[in-house]
C-alpha cells in the first residue's frame, strides 16, 4: 500500500513518548518513505528521564537502535514544568512490559543533534518532525539561524484551531512552552500544524484494536497493550471512548499528504497570561496572504492514517512469541 | 405556528442596528410570545447617533414607536471606537428607504432605561436581549448591581466558541468591547451565548429570501431590502455566499428555546492585548461545574428560526403597497 | 495665609473615606478657596456602605452636612473587590468617635451626581477631585462623555511614577480598578495625577501632630485621633514610622497650585494580568508633546501642605469639648 | 588602590560592544582581580556581526586577544531584532580607530562557550557578567540546567528599579529580550541586577574624562575618543549633559563590592503586550522573603567607580603614541 520505490524522506523526530509519541517512532521507522536518522527528547509528556528512556526502549523494540538518541531541554522557556502523567501514567509509558536500552544515548544535547542533522546534510532534505512541546526546535533556530532555510519543512502535532485539551482553548504541547511554538510558527520555513482538529479524529476503534491485534509483530503487541492503558486513561481523565493517538498523525502527513487536508493559514500562538495563553490562533477567514509559509490541517483521512500505522508495524520486528 | 395563548415575555432589546438587529427587533414585536417593552442603542455597527435613528425607523416601520427607545453608549469602555461600515454602510442600515421616525427619544440614558426596567417590575420578569457590543449592560451592572438578581436571564449574540470575524478568534460585539462583555458573563445572572457558532448556520438563503417576499407587508419589503444590501456586503467583505442573520436568533431564542441547542459551560474573555482580544472563552471539555450560569449555544435549527421570522413578518404593519 | 478674596473653585469630592480621604474632605471645607459642592463615594478603603457612612460622619463633624452625598459604585470595573481594612480597619475610619450622619443621603447614584453637577454649572468651572479608586469617574464619562468638555481639571490621588504599595509598583486606588483608572488618564480633558511619588512625603511626622493638637477644634481632635489608629497601623502593615496622608495632597493642589511641583507627561495604565497590573506609566524621559493634558506630581512642598490642612481644621467645627 | 594581592575572580564577559561594554571589557582585563577568561558576544546594541568585530577590536587593543571570544545569540527570544545605532553609530562602536583582531574567533557559539566555561571549572569559580541582552545566558540555562548550581554568581548591567531608556519603565537590554531577562531571574542562582538606578549616576563628567586623558595609554585614548562620540549621541538623543557608562558598573561590583549599595529582593520581568514590556519589576517594600537570591543595585560610590576605570587603564596597553 506504500509505494516503497519512491525516495525516502529523511526525518528527525524530536518526541516526549509518551504513548502516542512512542507509535510515531514505530510508524516511521516501519514506513520505507522515511529515512528515521535522528531522534531527539524534550519534557512534556513526563520528565526528560523518563521519555529519554521510553524513547530508547521504544528503539529496542522497534529494531532502530542504531539511530541516534539525544537528550533534550528538561523544561519549557517560561512556563514552569508540568507533565501529563494522568495520561501517560508514571513512567510515562506505562501498559507494556519494555525492552531495556539496546545502544547508549548519543553524547550531544539534543538542540545540537538537530542543528548537526540538519547542517551536516543538503539543504532542504531534512524534515523535522516535532510531536512534544517545540523547546528544542526553539532552541536550535535561536542558537543556529541557518537551519530555518536549511531544513526541508517542520511539522509539529500540537495546537488547535478550535478547542484544547489542557485548557478549554490551548493543546498542551503548545501551553507547556508556549513561547517556544511563538518561536516555531514565526520563523521564515515551511510549518503544517497538526493539531486535535485532527488528531482527535485519530481514534484507536475496535476496528483499529482488532486490526492492531491482527498484525502478530511484537511491536504490534505493544502497541496494542500501550492502548490498553492510554484509552483507559483517556477515557478516565477526558471522557474519550476511544483515545486519540495524536503523534502518529504528523509522521502521516510525511509519508503521505492525501492523509491530511491542509489549509494555508496566518498562524500565531498566544502568549499573554489568561485564559487564551498557549493557544494556537490561525486566520481561515480568508485566503492567506502571498508568501505565507504555515498550514494547518483541517481533515483527515482516518481509514488511510491506520493502514498507514498497521502497515508500519507489520514491516518491523519480530513475529510476536506466544507467551 | 406560535402558540398565542402562552403568557408573553418581557424583553428590553438592546441593539445598535444595523440590518441583523433590525430583523431581530421585528421579530420581538411581530411574535406574541414577546412583549418589547423598551429598547436601548449602543454604539458598534455604526455611530451612536445612526443606531438610535435606525431604531426609531424601524420602530415606525414595525409599529412599535409606542415602546421606549433610549440613546446608550457612544463608546466600549476601553477599546478605541469601531464601526462596521463594511458590513452595514454609511447609515448603519443602508438599502431600504425607512419611514422617519414617528415619536421623540425617551430622555433617559439607555443604561437607566435599562435598570429602570428591570428595577420597576416584578423581580425575573424581564429578559435583557442584547445583539451590540454589551456596553450598556456593563455599565447598567456597575451602576445597578440589584437587576442581576432581579433579571430574568440575559441571551446575547456576540462572542463564538470557534473562530471569529472581526479576528480570527473574537466576534465584532465581544471584540469592540471585551471588558464589558467580561462583566455580562462574569456576573451572578443567566446568561446565554448566542455566538457564531450558530447564526452563521442562520443564512438567509434563496429559499428564505422567496418565503420572505411572499410576506407581502412593508416590513417584510424593508427586511428584504436590507438582505440585499447586507447580503452584498457579507459577500465582498467576507466572502459569503449568503448572508448570516445574527442578531434574530437571540431573540428567536426567548421565543421558541428549541430553536437552538445550548450547552452550559463556563464561560470567559479575553482581555489581554494580543492576538486573542476579545476572543470568547468556553469550556466545553466536561460537563459544567455545579452553579454554572452561562450557557453556549452549539446548533441551530434554522428552518424553525426562519418560520419565526418570517410568521413575525405577517403580523406586523401594514400590507405592502404596490409602488 | 490663604487669600481669602480670591474667588473659591467649585469642587466636587469622589472619595472612599478612610482616614486621608476624610482629612481631604475637612480640608477642602475648611478652606476659603474650594467652595466643596458635592461629595460621592466609591468602594475602596472599605465597602461602599461603610465609606458613604463615614463620609455623612465627616460631613456631620465638619459641618458641611448641607453638601449633597451620593453613594456610587460598589466595587470596580473588572477587579474583583478588595478592601484596605489593614489599614483603615474595620470601619473604614476607626479609631475617632465619628458623629452620626446629619442629613440623609443624596438619592442620586453617585454618578449621576457627578455628571448633574457638572453639566448644571457653567462650562469649565467645576474641577473634579478623586481620592479612590476611578470607577465612579470612568463610569461617569462613559454614560455621560460630555462632562469632558465641560470639567475645569481632574485631579486624582492615586498611581505612582515610581514604586507602589499595593504591589511592588501599584498603587492602591489605581491597583483596585486599572480600567477606569485607563479610562479617565485617556480622555481629553486636564487630568493631574498625584502620586506616592509626593504623597509619601505627605508624613504626620510629630511636628505636624503637635501642630494639629493645638488647633482645638472638634474636627481637629478627631484629625488627631485618626492619625493615631492610622498612623499605627501604617507602621504594622507597611512599615512606615510616621504615616503619609495621601488624598489631601490632591485638594492641596486645587487650594494652590505651589503645593506641588508638576510635570506634564503621557500618562498610561498597565492593564496586563501580570506583575505589572494596575500600575501607571508616566514617561518622563523627554518634555510631553504638544497638546498632552496629563500631569503628574513630582515634589511636594510638605509645610505649606501641613499649613494648610492645619489652617483648614482651624477654621471650621465647634471649638473642642473638654471631655 | 586594588589589593593586587587577592585572588582574582574567573570572569566570563557577556557582551554586545558597544561603547560602555568595550570599556566593561578594559576594565575587566585592567583590574588584577579579575581574571577574564572568556567573551560570548549577543546582538544588542548593534547587529551580532558588528558587536562581535567590535569585542575582537578591543580584545587587540586591550592586549587580551588570548581570551576566547565567541559569538551568540543574533536576536532575542521573542521580541524582534532592534539595535541601539542612535547611541552607538552604525558600527556599534563609532569614535575611534580600531585595531584589526589579532585572533580568530572561538569556533563555539557563544551560548557553548559559557556552558564549557562554566562545567569545565570547578564549582562556584566562575562569575558571569552580561552586559547585553540576557539571550546567551538564558539559552545556557536551558540547553545546560546544571550551570544553574555551578556559577559563582550572575551580575547584569540592565533593567531598572524606576524607570527605563528603551520605553518609558523598560531599560534597553532587558527590553529587546524580556523572555531571556525572565529565565535568567528566575532560576535559582545569585542574581544582582545593575540597572539604571544606579548606571544613571556613572557619568562621565569633565573630571572624569580629564582623569582619563592623564592615563596616556592607547587603551585611555581609545576610550576617551569612544566618549567623544558616545556623550554627543547621548546629549543629542536622550538629552544627557553627559553620558551614563552603564556596563562596568557590573564589572566594579566583581572587583569590588563597596562600589554599590544593593539590596536583597524579589525580582521579576514584565512579559505582557503593553505599556510595561520589558520593565523589571523589584519588590523593594519590605525586606525580601528568606531564600531570594536576587539583588538589585540601589547606591552607587562614583568615584570609587571612575578610580577603578582610570586604574584598570592605567595597567594594559602601550603608552599611548603621540600622534
Amino acid at each position: 500500500m506504500t509505494d516503497d520505490t519512491a525516495p525516502a524522506r529523511t526525518v528527525l523526530i524530536d518526541c516526549d513518548p509518551g504513548h502516542d509519541d512512542a507509535i510515531a517512532l514505530l510508524l516511521a521507522q516501519g514506513n520505507p518513505l522515511i529515512d528515521l536518522v535522528a531522534v531527539s527528547t524534550v519534557a512534556g509528556n513526563q520528565t526528560l528521564a523518563k521519555v529519554t528512556r521510553n524513547a530508547q526502549a521504544i528503539a529496542a523494540a522497534g529494531g532502530f537502535s542504531h539511530v541516534p538518541i539525544a537528550q533534550g531541554a528538561s523544561r519549557g522557556l517560561i512556563t514552569e514544568p508540568f507533565v501529563a502523567e494522568e495520561i501517560h501514567g508514571e513512567t510515562g509509558l506505562d501498559g507494556p512490559q519494555l525492552p531495556s536500552a539496546q545502544a547508549e544515548l548519543d553524547p550531544r544535547h539534543g538542540v545540537n543533534l538537530i542543528i548537526d542533522t540538519v547542517m551536516s546534510r543538503p539543504a532542504r532534505t531534512v524534515t523535522l518532525v516535532a510531536t512534544g512541546p517545540l523547546t528544542n526546535l526553539a532552541l536550535a533556530v535561536r542558537l543556529e539561524p541557518r537551519i530555518v532555510e536549511r531544513v526541508q519543512e517542520v511539522v509539529f502535532m500540537g495546537g488547535a484551531i478550535n478547542g484544547g485539551n489542557y485548557t478549554p482553548v490551548a493543546e498542551f504541547n503548545i501551553a507547556v512552552d508556549p513561547e517556544a511554538a511563538h518561536v516555531v510558527v514565526h520563523e521564515n520555513w515551511d510549518v503544517t500544524m497538526v493539531g486535535l482538529d485532527v488528531t482527535h479524529q485519530a481514534l484507536a476503534t475496535p476496528r483499529v484494536r482488532t486490526a492492531l491485534a491482527a498484525v502478530g509483530t511484537r511491536p504490534a503487541q505493544i502497541v496494542g497493550e500501550m492502548l490498553d492503558f492510554y484509552g483507559a486513561a483517556y477515557t478516565e481523565s477526558q471522557g474519550f471512548e476511544h483515545p486519540p493517538v495524536h503523534d502518529p498523525v504528523a509522521v502521516a502527513l510525511v509519508i503521505d499528504p492525501t492523509v491530511l487536508t491542509v489549509r494555508r493559514a496566518v498562524l500565531d500562538v498566544s502568549l499573554a497570561e489568561g485564559p487564551t495563553r498557549g493557544m494556537t490562533v490561525a486566520d481561515l477567514r480568508s485566503p492567506a496572504p502571498e508568501g505565507c509559509r504555515t498550514r494547518v490541517a483541517v481533515g483527515l483521512d482516518a481509514d488511510r492514517y491506520w493502514e498507514l500505522v498497521v502497515d508500519a508495524l507489520t514491516r518491523i520486528g519480530e513475529p510476536n512469541q506466544p507467551e
